[in-house]
């Protein structure tokens, strides 16, 4: 009798690939279903007036009894920050390390939810049964500490998730990222690996977290007569481990300003990622009682972000700290690409004050937690996948990853470059796309989630560009009568204190326009705003060349 | 009988300062005015719907009869563009190079002005006497042809104004920038430099224009099978001529696309500064009749910009032009601060389709025209000039370059970090900052010079964020009554079909208000638009944690 076929194993990521952020991939198979991350993405410059951007998880929501669980690579916002939102619609068990759990309770805490959320904290090493997956937790290095890869059994084999990751042979925390373990699942066999793509563009390897420690030596060697004040992302606690190190070497006290640092570092410490020695931390309330030059000042705002505690200091609007002639201010981070400006704005100020300045381009005060070309490549090389998809990444990204796979040696017909809800099938045959599942960008704005789309950012971006002109005017259309009005109102459009002929000449207009229409026998309200609408954007291009919304409102008595 | 003390020079920079771009530069000295440049900057991000900033020249205008000429050091637009705009109030006589007056005909040709402008072309070396000035150009590297910087000698002194430069000993056209010159006026004594800052931060040389080159011919050597497509800024001759140079050398015949390309190609070949051999250059209506491989495409669009000919091509939208596998893109630039993503996209979505794309990242396709650290040092050590005040760029910049010339020895109180309005005075003893003149940005938005302003650009930020709520109702205030409405418009809010409860209850609680309010004794329009306003706005923060503008129009019958 031969043997059964077993069923397809589906990969379906929901995003993550073709853009940055937002990461979230399925496995399918059978009636299971297991999550990986659920993270969120940043709005672009287009999207006005959108605080951030979630994946659309409807396919889970329609697949619910499905779900067997989520579980979490690392606490980074494009890995866990659609969660929160996430689950208003569906409620699975999610696995995660205790810091990665740590941060999502921090930010859970900040939201209602309609049920409590079930967490459940595991170590690297730890394998949890879901449905018919086993996944293995792996640790790796990243900009995060207790960040995981994920190895997890199938039916149809082992499909290997890299999470982000780096490979550091000298990390803060005395843990090289288990290669000796990946090489064991190499050597048994892997069916997949989804790696991700951030540096698949950067030859070489990525410098380890340490040499940011030496930069940060040399430093504080060369300005022992300045207060220090170190920009770096939150959530990177090793950085922020180093810095307090040094300092307490250089017998400083820290303290830590901005909310984001001021959480994690609280988090870190009371999880013991972080140790600190006694004494050292500060409140930031209590820094007019050291000298300058006993003070190492831990802040956000690396990436210039307004409002950040950064930029608060830079612009004399921070309560506690005010930056000039003998501060030092490093900026231990790298733009985001679109925030170079932001970023800019910041040191143009700090110098303006008198404060010196250093970032990545003058020192190296900051090293990418992603791995570049070779260390892609050692990845490859210990799992000997079958099958190869690139994640995490704008095209170009998955490209460049691409290509480290061919160059390894996987065939090109082995290697899928996916996009957000397609779908993959992998069986004893081979594997193809197979069609597609619903997947795409919710914008969150405010408490509305879903409600802003592409009508109101047209109209939005329409409003940004040449303001609005509102025309209103009361008729009575069975009479033929123009009761009271037009009355004209802009905004954003021009100085209209200085620009009164031209606000009289589109009063005119527009009643010429219903004046005109309300002669005609029949008349209604939609004919009388096209016609005032129709002759107001005509006239204001040919006077202005711009192209204002204008909008009538006709009120028929 | 003691000599008669000289009067004052004046240095008063208009723009360039703390900015970039929009570069002018006065020097006064007595009833003579100088104007060195006029050009033009790209608004801010925040700076919605701008199409462009040129410095305030009111304070030449209330000095016109002073005004003895502006001199041009070359023809990019932050040097040349506002030129059309500033000639709507002055009529100076300007002088230029050839190809620097050449591309500023062209752009004059596009405006309408109330007189001709008096266009003077000089050559480097020329020596042009404006009132007490006299102006020598001199020939300098850059990324242009035909660039100078300018020795201006003045009744107090040598005045050299350093125009955008970098040194080239292997330039395309052949000349080095002057530097024998420079130093012959060095050692005659200068007065002051004005030096640009643009890359003073950066360390070393930049390279020669001559290592694209090499890097050209790298790549036609390795791509010989493919349809070579190269976007540069058009106003880089010399990069053009290298592109058709190398295409000339592999047999391939060359089309120029872009509307600025088109242009620039034209004028340069016609005033002799680029030489193209015969039947090499094609247009691009003719590029079906060769094979891909015979071809080379020059075009605009290399910094990512929407509607450029490159972003046609690779959004599939260009009418002669369709890239896909076989093609070759080469980026032969470097993204300006703000434009990473601009240039992401294309890159995206250019090897989404398959193309190849090769940028300055990959290989070194492009070079900076403008001096790093030891070509800024070079030029300090020819001229040693007594003071030196840096120019063109942001504070950052303008910084670095104070610190490289107080490394060169320039004592500290001789060193003048000026801004934009601020007068330096120089006399015989000393120099020392004087007031302050009227300067700063004037916004351009389609036909409107200066009509669009902080309140404008406060209402198009507030709109673009959340929208517009309007609400209309006509009332009686003598008896008190609602005649009609309030009816509810909204615009960038919600998606008001999905929304129709909230609109409802937007339209409830206006009602209130207005019926609220009528119910006083005395109630005018102000009294009831703000009733509205109010609770309108706070209604809908508790709700949506959004606040769209409120816009109540009341009409009273």
């Amino acid at each position: 009798m031969p043997r059964k076929e077993k069923s397809k194993l589906k990969i379906i990521p929901l995003g993550g690939l073709s853009e940055i952020g937002k990461n979230i991939t399925l496995l399918e198979y059978e009636d299971d279903i297991l999550i990986i991350d659920c993270g969120l993405a940043f709005p672009d410059e287009d999207m006005l007036g959108v605080d951030l951007v979630i994946p659309d998880v409807s396919y889970l929501e329609a697949n619910e009894d499905k779900i067997r669980g989520m579980v979490l690579t690392h606490g980074h916002e494009d890995h866990i920050g659609a969660i929160p939102y996430v689950l208003r619609q569906i409620n699975p068990a999610i696995y995660g390390t205790r810091l990665t759990l740590g941060i999502l309770k921090n930010k859970l805490s900040e939201h209602v939810l309609p049920y409590e959320p079930q967490l459940n904290c595991v170590n690297a090493g730890d394998v949890v049964k879901l449905g018919q997956f086993a996944v293995e937790f792996i640790h790796v290095n990243h900009s995060i500490a207790d960040a995981c890869c994920l190895a997890i059994s199938t039916p149809q084999g082992v499909v290997v998730h890299s999470g982000d990751f780096k490979l550091d042979v000298t990390p803060i925390d005395g843990e090289m990222m288990n290669i000796a373990r990946l090489g064991e699942i190499g050597k048994k066999g892997v069916l997949m690996l989804m790696c991700e793509s951030t540096n698949a563009e950067r030859a070489g390897y990525t410098p380890s977290e340490k040499t940011v420690g030496k930069s940060l030596e040399y430093i504080f060697n060369t300005n022992p007569d300045k207060r220090i004040v170190i920009a770096t992302f939150s959530s990177n606690v090793h950085r922020v481990q180093q810095i307090i190190d040094v300092s307490a070497r250089h017998g400083r006290r820290v303290a830590v300003t901005g909310r984001s640092m001021l959480n994690i570092v609280g988090a870190a410490v009371e999880l013991g990622y972080m140790s600190v020695p006694d004494g050292v931390l500060i409140d930031i309330n209590d820094i007019k009682r050291y000298k300058p030059e006993e003070l190492t000042l831990i802040t956000t705002g690396s990436q210039g972000e307004p409002m950040s505690a950064l930029y608060r200091m830079a612009f004399s609007d921070h309560s506690q700290v005010m930056l000039g002639r003998g501060d030092l201010v490093v900026l231990s981070s790298s733009p985001i690409p679109g925030n170079e400006k932001l970023v800019g704005r910041i040191i143009n100020e700090l110098t303006k004050n008198g404060v010196s300045v250093l970032h990545d381009r003058s020192v190296e005060v900051h090293v990418s937690g992603h791995a570049c070309q070779e260390e892609l490549k050692l990845l490859i090389a210990l799992l000997k996948p079958k099958y190869f998809m690139p994640v995490h990444g704008e095209y170009r990204h998955l490209y460049a990853n691409r290509e480290i796979a061919l160059d390894m040696g996987i065939p090109e017909q082995n290697i899928f470059i996916s996009d957000i809800g397609k779908v993959l099938e992998i069986g004893k045959s081979g594997a193809k796309f197979a069609g597609l599942v619903p997947a795409g960008k919710i914008l969150v704005d405010g408490y509305g989630v879903g409600d802003v789309g592409n009508i109101v950012l047209r109209d939005r971006k329409h409003l940004s560009q040449d303001g609005i002109i509102i025309v209103v005017a009361s008729v009575d259309t069975d009479s033929h009568l123009l009761l009271s009005g037009p009355d004209v109102v802009s905004r954003g459009f021009v100085y209209v204190r200085e620009a009164e002929e031209l606000m009289e000449e589109i009063r005119q207009i527009a009643a010429d326009a219903i004046c005109r229409s309300l002669e005609c026998s029949h008349v209604d309200r939609i004919e009388l705003k096209n016609a005032v609408k129709d002759d107001l954007t005509k006239f204001l291009y040919a006077k202005t060349k711009r192209k204002p919304m204008v909008l009538p409102v006709i009120m028929n008595m």
